[in-house]
């Protein structure tokens, strides 16, 4: 702790909303691995179930571990700046690594098939909310953590870094969305509508990744749950002290 | 204008913002007629078309209407807020009129084919959406416009109101983009994956819809472009002068 930092505690209410968010996304990836395990003969990867690992590795990368990220500011909210922008984008990182090995599984399943790519609306939603997840990542690197920016671009670009971070979090779940939709009309079009248990479950699946990111949201909107300014502010122009020096914080 | 409020000028690029929602507002509306007309044979009520109502409907009050209504305070930023109040609450109650409408067409569509209802996760989110936009609109009515609630309730409420309508907003869309891809897959399940202009058509309706989001969401989380908080409070005093009298504005 730096000296002047506020007394480590956290806002009434602020604790509780992260544990339920925790519990939604470990609820996510079990509900995902139940309806892969139960219903879809589960995931392997040089086998004709690899494509399974497609919605698993998007559920954990594009969602939870995305959703994570996001949420170390207001967790972290008394840590040095600098140790909890390092874990905003390792966990962005590992989101972004994972993701890919779920479009990896997509793609070679879509190949040994003969499938084409690339014709859905699923597919357009999911591949631009990761393309533009991954500019965003190198971006926030280049604006943040390597001492190349000033620190008035920072302060530029920030708004925007945390607008179309949330906004890619809220495409990533509209692309589960659309891709579980896909998923049942391609494989239980003929039951789906007699509410079997298998479309129960993946549109309980759908509903569970709304409640998750709104959960998120409404932690990462809530004025009173943001990190201190001061804190943040000190940090910031810490961080940048050789670059900055004489220069006051603004904006 | 109010003696004391601030000389009726837009910040720039708001105008711009708004502009662009517009006209992506109205590029939606004549995609989905194009889609329905060229593709799926025309919309009418006493008729196998029926079911096209329900897209046509939703895009127009779930999406266009309502993101409308929450463009009000950005628009008309120097009208008296009892106008702009009105105005908010009159769009999104005609956005509910017309998605009833729309809602009223599938189930009569569904009930002339013999189709059961309510079995899919769009139509779980979309009916979610639909409900809980009607319950935020009695909240909103109840709270702001009926001089029931006090002045410090009013203050509670707003922040969650204003959560829980750029929530409602998204999921909206999400709903349609579920809608998207469920008609395609019953329509058109053979040809799509060859890149048939239908599916194009219905794949660009769904990124539309997407970036109208975007540009609406970006407009009113902008904290420039935000209703001057002076003017705001003076307008709420004012509408409720002989509840608060003696009150002082906070929060």
């Amino acid at each position: 702790a730096m000296d002047g930092a506020p007394p480590p505690t956290s806002p009434t209410g602020l604790s509780a909303y992260v544990a339920v968010s925790q519990l939604l996304g470990l609820t996510l990836l079990a509900t995902t691995g139940a309806w892969l395990g139960r219903y879809r003969g589960g995931v392997a990867w040089h086998s004709p179930l690899q494509f399974n690992a497609h919605p698993l590795c998007m559920v954990l990368g594009m969602v939870f571990l995305q959703g994570d990220a996001l949420l170390v500011y207001r967790v972290f909210r008394h840590e040095a700046k600098r140790s909890t922008k390092a874990l905003h984008a390792l966990l962005h990182g590992l989101a972004l690594v994972i993701a890919l090995v779920g479009i990896i599984a997509v793609f070679e399943s879509h190949r040994t098939k003969g499938i084409p790519d690339m014709y859905s609306l699923h597919s357009w939603c999911g591949m631009a909310a990761f393309v533009l997840y991954l500019l965003q990542w190198l971006l926030g690197c280049g604006f943040f953590l390597f001492p190349g920016a000033s620190f008035s671009l920072r302060g530029q670009y920030k708004p925007q870094h945390i607008f179309f971070g949330i906004a890619l979090f809220i495409v990533s779940i509209t692309s589960c969305l659309l891709g579980i939709t896909e998923m049942l009309l391609f494989k239980i079009s003929d039951s789906y509508s007699h509410f079997v248990p298998e479309g129960i479950l993946a549109n309980t699946l759908g509903v569970l990744l709304v409640v998750f990111g709104l959960v998120v949201c409404y932690v990462l909107t809530r004025e009173e749950w943001k990190r201190p300014p001061l804190a943040e502010e000190m940090a910031l122009s810490m961080d940048f002290k050789t670059l900055t020096e004489g220069e006051s914080p603004g904006g």
